[in-house]
């Protein structure tokens, strides 16, 4: 990317975030924003609830970035330092801001909750900023400008930060630069190695005009291949990548699931949507994960009526019909009961569809027979059930998120095949 | 954190991690790890699959830490430069190793594939650098030193990594240096406030050794304190911060969930085991999240039979016997739903115990009676059943999280008071 772009830089801070307590998600999620709008992320950097360290890490920033977004220790307690170090490193002092004094106390108030001079004390500001109203919570961000570099600084929670970007930051950075498009276009492929794509396209890869650029995501089993490609000229742009982009698909048609940038359970929930058509699952091993991927989507409730996390043998029994003596003769972890869980969905929970997991996760619960990482997964409709039997080799944690994408996939087969 | 302290650097390499295409995990895992091993983490830096920038952060880590661990960029496609950058920058040259191209060798004949050149590739590795097996996939990791900083690359995959980090990495850092030990104490707190919990323990904190070092880790609507200390005599740095710990647990008593670092849904948890009691879900709005939380615990199957992740009215009538009358009068969201699906649930999944959560998650589905946010619990036993009813005014992901959180907590109070 042309160093003539405008650039940005991410900050975290937070002790917690380096000694693991926490994931930051922030970052990710500041990225997309910016990115989105024309700015690329040159650097992301987390450092401790250090005065020192974060002092350092303003000034390498400033050196490299044309703006730096700041995230957490604006916190009302004594281990939250951001805001006196900024009022020191920018040359103020610290004031009372009237408006966010007064979101302070209106929320305080709506709530009901007695307030104490600590709290009142989030309305103080740096004078030499300006103050970004935030509209979810009682910390106030901060825009500094200091030589070329914009700073502004955000609380670390994340709905607060992620109002205050919507709402104000983002349309301020938009009309302060002249900001280019940055523009991907993002494929899925279910299938294939990382390694055998790479050699399906690697002369496409080498003709790529230098403005577009390659990337390989493998995850969860599948790997997404994008383009990205950055410009002042819209029209010119898109017109290049997507000619790239159909060129792509053509190569890779075989293993194509999606050319969106969207996982497994979007594309099953688009192909439901389309047809009209609902579906349920029946989990084992997954435990919910699967409900839950689906119906963290808004308005999934459209093809989507239900699960039955059947983790106790008892419940596959008296929820989805799997018989005593199958459970018995070939135990929880079976094609023959993954089959039976299935088509009981379909009954009990009254879809078109229905996709039925059962496995062993680890860390405990194998057997030298049924290994942990063993699992079979069931698919059904009114008039057919397939079945797959997968070996993971994962940790817990992995094992089920493989499962749900195996499962979600071998489900589309059937709604794209029946 | 005292300067005579390990430090280490962690780097992590890729565009995705700048577009905010995926979270990274990977560096709270290391943050952790290396923590609990006596290593201090000073910062975490991501950069871009950019050349001179991976070069300047190496600069500029080797700068400020004794240990340098880096992760990304060793696939084997073309955006994948960390390798041939390491071998320039340690200024050596690119050969191949015989039991790292042993392995790739191994895992492609054990998984029936066929292996290209690519593939084999990954078997070379710059000749000044120690390599470490990669047990889980075909990268190999390596180790450098230069001066007084060591570096250690491995590849993104988080399951490879924490493979390499365990089995390699964190025990030749251990015998290599002398490490203190990091003690954390961490209690979680429910219904009070950040403010009024540091307004609560103003004093004690004030009167803390320099040593000892208190953070407030608000999250879920529920905040946690942890206490750190760092030290090389363990037997004086355990007595002194347990006994900081205990007057801390005296002070914030009537909050305090638990006094581990353990999330809400393992608390519930270990009390059913000690009682060698079950439970199970009704779950609604949260469509499947709570049993996920629960059965991401390993051995979860001896206290939890599973859940109906009712997300349709015909499911809640027809697997939890909720009343149609009961849907037509006061809708899906209501006090008498919810605990028609808690006590519903009791019968269906067989257990002591059962938790329901039926609420409007968004963005859509809210009304001027019942707005988005509005969220209905309860929690049953055989002889009890107890309901709450919340507001909560975030995004979709958020209102699950905090609806889960409290619905667990809902179920503690059941069981603790019963």
């Amino acid at each position: 990317m042309s160093s003539s772009f405008i650039q940005a830089s991410i900050i975290t801070i937070g002790d917690e975030l380096l000694i693991g307590q926490v994931v930051d998600t922030n970052s990710a999620w500041m990225a997309q924003a910016l990115n989105k709008a024309g700015i690329a992320v040159k650097r992301r950097v987390a450092v401790g609830d250090v005065w020192e360290e974060i002092w350092k890490v303003l000034d390498q920033e400033t050196a490299v970035a044309d703006i730096v977004l700041i995230t957490g220790g604006l916190g009302p307690t004594a281990d939250d330092i951001t805001k006196p170090l900024l009022c020191e490193y920018f040359g103020g002092k610290l004031v009372r801001d009237e408006g966010a004094t007064q979101n302070v106390i209106n929320i305080f108030t709506r709530l009901k909750r007695p307030m104490i001079e600590r709290n009142l004390k989030q309305g103080e500001v740096p004078d030499v900023c300006t103050v970004i109203p935030n509209r979810r919570g009682t910390a106030p961000g901060m825009w500094f400008e200091q030589a070329d570099t914009i700073f502004v600084s955000m609380p670390g929670v994340p709905h607060e930060m992620k109002g205050m970007m919507e709402t104000d930051v983002i349309p301020r950075l938009s009309s302060r630069f002249a900001l280019p498009h940055i523009v991907h276009r993002t494929l899925l492929t279910v299938g294939v190695g990382e390694s055998f794509l790479a050699e399906m396209i690697q002369d496409f890869e080498t003709a790529l005009p230098p403005a577009i650029k390659l990337a390989y995501l493998p995850n969860y089993g599948m790997v997404r291949l994008r383009l990205s490609a950055t410009g002042f000229d819209e029209q010119a742009l898109t017109q290049e990548i997507d000619g790239q982009f159909a060129a792509l698909q053509t190569l890779v048609k075989d293993y194509m699931v999606t050319n969106r940038d969207e996982p497994i359970e979007q594309v099953v929930a688009n192909l439901l949507k389309a047809r009209g058509q609902t579906m349920a699952t029946a989990e084992s091993c997954t435990g919910g994960y699967m409900a839950h991927l689906i119906t963290a989507m808004p308005g999934s409730s459209a093809f989507y009526t239900g699960s039955v996390v059947a983790y106790a043998n008892a419940v596959k029994m008296n929820l989805l019909q799997v018989g005593e003596n199958t459970l018995a003769s070939d135990g929880a972890v079976s094609e023959a009961t993954v089959r039976q869980m299935a088509t009981g969905a379909l009954a009990a929970l009254g879809t078109d569809y229905a996709v039925a997991v059962s496995g062993i996760m680890g860390p405990d619960g194998g057997s030298a027979e049924k290994p942990v990482g063993l699992v079979w997964i069931a698919a059904a409709s009114r008039s057919a059930t397939v079945v797959q039997q997968m070996h993971f080799r994962f940790d817990r944690q992995r094992n089920i998120q493989l499962t749900a994408a195996a499962a979600f996939n071998l489900l589309r087969q059937l709604i794209i095949g029946g």
